[in-house]
């Protein structure tokens, strides 16, 4: 095969084979191909898009780039979430002990913060002692006890995805919603899964602003899940303001843990909620939708949901102990108040600035490796539609440096804009199945 | 400046500033940035296309990347020719003789065969000695003494473009008007010139098959070199049918001697002619059409077209003898008549086996280096439209060995179609100047 060639049949808008994807993959992985040439057809692939059977093609080929994770007949059904990202999206945190407190196995594996978002693994590790990077067999032996597992990017999963977005971040073919989805899935469906539901962000501070392209996304990885084998079913959800009020790694913990008691911020409960409904049914353990809506509830008002978080801590070397005292998460060396500059609505919380700053304070990453500062952030307590007074203190900046302070308080006055009301995207707007998909705002 | 960005801008359809464009060369050249990078702006180019400002600044980005060849006030006004190539194409040999007979320096750079196309390079390498490896200072000084010299891509010309075509070879981004045009105009804008005359081929045995492409390539070349200080005209003529008879390097340095003495065949003469008449008129020395005309007919009439490419030939180290005695060029160890199967019209001679057969007769390059047999070939008497007798002689096949004829015959029986006469392309049908384009068919 003629890789050349490949690349100029992608560029003039055909269709590559099964093949042809699976011996790309396999050629770049092993250096047969080089760098340069793939990244040529990965910007053709951005130009021209990808054919239901090549995208699928590519999955399964990076898929089987891997190990596979199997499971025991003894594993009860297994349903993973995944995030396209976003800013205060600590959803994961909640969701995944809520629902293994429902008696499904849930080895959910996260990424780093990328960009201005948050990752959870991140988060997770403010956490003292809390280890995200198990090994599969780590992940195997726990879900089985534990019933939870949650941990980060495996060398041994589909390791030409890994390959290869490390070329795509480089060679501006990162936004393509084939190659997106291509490399979510591909990771997931390694990962022997019954079920997986999709929470995909659209708005200012999801990597899907356009709601319209949101949906396709949805579409697209829900074919993808379902054609290979996984029942799959994607919410799209707002991303147009933060999610909850804390934004920032141990910050979101402290809030996560509030949601697991029942006293976490609205829109955060509801999208928990609703993930958490749709992988009981996804399970198949559960067929009625106000069947699982109870069980959810139950779990959390119970306790139980909260006692299998302290568990899933305690399995991979966490300290459980910040469950019952929070203050035995990072502190930040300084916080300090930020106040409304004047009497009127919260029209809008920009969450791009201050998910910038996140990372600008110290609090994410900028190259591969660099350190975090797990303790800054903000936690903004006016949402839009709240009506504020001049000088109320309406969100709070946490930082380790009078610096960080500044950075903080400005990217709040670019973020919270107070005038005439702007229309919000709704909370969770789509359902999409195989079978078609719901609006549901 | 982060590459990344600019591969992002371009991808989304912006344009760079000069000086991105500048500084991005420069750091390719100096791998400063990585081949994958620099593919993937390539692609984004052949997908999005450059601004007119962007086009100017590559190009110029590449000139400046290497030397610029200048001239002392003594040296006649300095006017090159382009052809993008073809099939049959040994007008170059004929073209810089017959100026540079007429008083105008011709400091003629050519290509090696690209693909089916034959390059000029080689064509002159098949006369015992000739050398096309000048030296800048080689070169200068040749046209200085004998107002004509005939050479080879030097390292010292535009390396940039060296360097991205190479990478354009493989990645799949050679067919983009933009690119194409700054890769060839620069290096003829290192050269000097006052004036450049370009041959812009259309149909089957071009790189540019459909003829409106043809005319944008001409538009966007005429456009670039008039606004960087070279006047530039472009005739767009036939690459339907192979130019002349004669198709392979010895067999068409024969071929060119012919047309020298005016006796050459009429489509080769024609083209001839009307570019030797475009380069009197840019070179400034001559502003009537019909008198230049005059000087053209005459300079073959006079023999002083003939005896120039002589001199030029012992300029370059190359036995002049074979100019009295063809014979003295490289033959053919075997040679074998091809006839015509039926009665009828000959409809059709395609250029592309024939080019083809010629490289896989050992005739050209597979790869950057091969040596080549310059005596292999074809003599294709039969032009589109003539009446020819069932085994009749219709054209010959000069081989290495009997393989080699085989290979031959079959590429004549693709390439010769009789049967009912098709459409051809006029000979020359455009000629572009800055002033807009003129239809001469």
């Amino acid at each position: 095969m003629l890789f050349q060639s490949l690349i100029e049949r992608k560029r003039d808008g055909a269709a590559l084979t099964a093949d042809e994807w699976r011996t790309a993959l396999a050629d770049h992985l092993q250096d047969r191909v080089p760098d340069y040439q793939m990244a040529a057809l990965l910007m053709s692939v951005v130009w021209q898009g990808l054919s239901p059977e090549e995208l699928t093609a590519l999955t399964l080929a990076m898929r089987d780039s891997g190990s596979i994770l199997d499971w025991p007949p003894s594993v009860p059904p297994r349903v993973d979430k995944h995030s396209t990202g976003g800013v205060g999206d600590k959803v994961s945190l909640v969701l995944a002990p809520l629902v293994a407190s429902c008696g499904i196995a849930v080895p959910m594996m996260s990424g780093r913060g990328l960009g201005h978002t948050g990752g959870t693994t991140d988060k997770l590790e403010a956490i003292p002692g809390f280890r995200t990077d198990l090994s599969l067999e780590e992940v195997r032996a726990q879900v089985e006890r534990v019933g939870v597992a949650m941990f980060g990017p495996s060398e041994r999963i589909a390791p030409a995805d890994r390959r290869l977005y490390a070329l795509r971040d480089v060679t501006g073919t990162v936004p393509s919603i084939p190659l997106i989805a291509a490399s979510i899935m591909s990771k997931k469906l390694a990962e022997g899964l019954n079920g997986l539901v999709l929470d995909v962000k659209t708005g200012r501070g999801g990597f899907m602003q356009d709601p319209e392209r949101a949906l396709e996304l949805a579409r697209t990885m829900v074919e993808l899940g379902v054609g290979n084998g996984c029942r799959t079913t994607a919410l799209v959800t707002a991303m147009d303001r933060p999610l909850g009020r804390a934004i920032g790694n141990a910050l979101e913990v402290e809030e996560a843990l509030l949601a697991l008691q029942g006293r976490g911020p609205e829109d955060l409960t509801l999208i928990t909620r609703a993930l958490a409904v749709e992988m009981l049914l996804l399970a198949g353990t559960e067929a009625d939708r106000s069947v699982a809506r109870r069980q959810v509830s139950e779990a959390l008002s119970s306790g139980r949901a909260l006692d299998k978080f302290r568990e899933l801590i305690a399995a991979q070397g966490g300290n459980p102990g910040i469950v019952d005292d929070p203050g035995l998460l990072p502190q930040a060396a300084e916080v300090e108040l930020f106040e409304a500059p004047v009497k009127g609505v919260v029209a809008a919380v920009d969450p791009l600035p201050l998910g910038r700053a996140v990372v600008a304070m110290g609090g994410g990453r900028r190259q591969l490796g660099d350190a975090i500062d797990h303790t800054v952030g903000f936690v903004v307590s006016a949402r839009p539609g709240a009506k504020v007074l001049k000088d109320e203190p309406i969100a709070s900046v946490f930082a380790r440096d009078a610096a960080g302070i500044t950075l903080g308080l400005a990217a709040l006055r670019e973020a919270i804009r107070i005038g005439p009301a702007q229309p919000l995207l709704p909370l969770i707007s789509h359902r999409v199945t195989i079978s078609g998909t719901e609006t549901l705002s």
